[in-house]
């Protein structure tokens, strides 16, 4: 017999934005599988938790497939939506290999993601097209990541940047803002939104000319409007007119 | 006194996936205010029904804040998550030329967008830097979609289609479909997800060089893949790696 795999998003935070699909799976898990702060984010029950240490992905997502293989009713949480920039993907790196794989039954729980989460709090700054790109050069080479931030604001969309800056790279981000600083202009607005709907939310809306790389920090989202992009009282959004 | 407005995400379509706080928004409200359809999605209350047609999005978003200045506890809901090519953006436009704009309490809740729900139903393909376009000229010119879609195919983004094609525009979304297998070539991943999440849901996954535009129609979201995106068993997906 085998099992079944889910790979389920919890949101940003808030049991009130998780939804009920997600927490149903949760409540019907032999297993729970996922980064240590995320696992612990799921209220008891009797599953098994297998929490793993940031950085290990691809073990993680070899582990739920394993747990499922052999029978499992496996949930692998994530924050967010677990397709962006998130577990999905490696579940699927994972199967790609896994001697089980035509055996498992596996589905995807979207969530509320971060960017989202935050664009939510201040108005609607991703009213219009928009892109989101992932700042780290983990598993990517710096220069693409700069090319991909120089078209997106060629392309005028609103942007939101997930990852902006670790201890691991410190320059990288002030780079990134030189660069839309170059492109978008001083007065250009940006948020830097951190842990978006925990005790420890911060928000800070502000524009490109006086935004520094110590705005943002590892739990940090930063959302950065388009050209068309407008404040009202303490509010941003993007009109739905562009051009 | 005045009173709340709250504009909430209904996401794609299964109550699983309403987020508790908009569920329980929509059980305090006094006026509920959408789009027809959407409007009709929301289980039976006291609240008072103020349903619109489609195209009216100014004129529903002043009738919510006049409601919410007479002291009302209104939700405004979209589809998918407000701040993406809903109604948030309308109601902060809205609220720029609206004489009770600073005693209206106003809260934007997130819901799950279209594109990261038809995502999460064939696997991971957004699981990398990805865009979102919306390609109804209702409100930007043409030109700018176009130039759009080119710069998204030269950054690589996988991308999110929403509004692909309607009667009024048939060969607009013809051109589109051009310009990306100009740019990305024949062999990349399209999908085409109809209704998700509803009972007509009908999804396709093919490749830019067999995709011809009737296969999208006003209630569809289109996926394209990056050049890194693979298929495995019945699954698309992006890794988190690239270059």
């Amino acid at each position: 017999m085998s099992g079944h795999l889910t790979i389920a998003g919890l949101g940003p935070g808030p049991d009130a934005q998780v939804t009920p699909e997600v927490t149903a799976a949760l409540a019907a898990a032999s297993d729970i599988v996922g980064y240590g702060p995320y696992v612990a984010r799921v209220a008891p029950s009797g599953a098994a938790r297998h929490a793993s240490d940031n950085r290990v992905e691809l073990e993680r997502a070899r582990l739920a497939l394993d747990l499922a293989a052999a029978g499992g009713r496996v949930v692998v949480v994530s924050s967010g939506d677990p397709g962006v920039f998130a577990m999905a993907a490696a579940v699927f790196e994972a199967v790609a290999d896994h001697p089980a794989r035509n055996t498992i039954a596996i589905d995807v729980l979207p969530g509320i993601t971060a960017m989202l989460a935050a664009a939510a709090r201040i108005g609607a700054p991703l009213g219009h097209d928009f892109c989101a790109i992932n700042l780290s050069d983990n598993l990517k080479p710096w220069p693409l990541i700069e090319r991909r931030l120089q078209l997106a604001a060629e392309a005028d969309f609103a942007m939101g940047l997930y990852n902006p800056r670790s201890r691991a790279r410190p320059a990288q981000f002030a780079r990134a803002l030189d660069i839309l600083r170059a492109a978008c202009g001083p007065a250009r607005p940006i948020v830097f939104a951190r842990a978006v709907g925990s005790a420890d939310e911060a928000i800070a809306i502000t524009d490109l000319g006086a935004a520094t790389p110590e705005m943002a920090d590892m739990r940090t989202v930063v959302l950065v409007g388009s050209s068309t992009t407008q404040r009202v009282g303490r509010w941003l959004y993007t009109p739905r007119s562009a051009g």
